[in-house]
């Protein structure tokens, strides 16, 4: 990412960034030079076709959480899908818990119906 | 943009990218590789500081439009700001009218809808 200096990441990323509900919907009013800082980070998470995937397959996997076994169909190699998940927890999109051999995804709800809403029509 | 050459612009950048509307849920199924390509568009398009900012400022105008000489005020340089413009009309995001002097831009209450359906929880 050409501007990855620009957004720290987390020290740890096993905290995910609580980010999205921070801010009304984006035809409220004009966003503020920090609320975009926030926002951006998440819609650049899902601006990755890989990531994407990713997210999509997690989000819709039986019981809204998958293990990296479940979800690794995307065409890219083992290294690359744990780089990308752990930039989805960076951004807050997704939380993990390790269980046994197997680290499971977990998408939160409310981060979906908080990016949502910033997309909600006036 | 590091992928940018992964991602190919629009030969008519008068042309928006009816990408949107395309895709079901995230949480629905697995996007495929397509859906993923054509969706991740619109959210890089929106995971930039300043397109948020200048996308925000458009969509929360008077009468959901806005011509540059109102939403500059974003701490970049003119020549910046039509960039990012450019930028969000090439993801589908914004549409844009000349009449008289000014371009005035104007975000599609249907696209902010489709990307919202994009985000809802299952």
């Amino acid at each position: 990412m050409s501007n990855a200096k620009a957004l720290p990441l987390l020290e740890r990323s096993e905290a995910p960034v609580a980010a999205v509900p921070c801010c009304p919907p984006l035809s409220e009013r004009p966003f503020t030079a920090e609320e975009a800082e926030r926002t951006a980070r998440m819609f650049k998470a899902l601006g990755d076709p890989v990531r994407l995937r990713l997210f999509s397959a997690v989000a819709s996997h039986e019981g809204g959480e998958a293990c990296v076994c479940d979800i690794s169909d995307v065409g890219v190699s083992q290294p690359t899908v744990s780089h990308h998940l752990k930039k989805l927890k960076e951004a807050g999109l997704l939380t993990s818990e390790r269980r046994g051999t197997w680290v499971y995804y977990r998408v939160e709800p409310s981060v979906l119906a908080a990016m949502g809403q910033l997309l909600a029509v006036r």
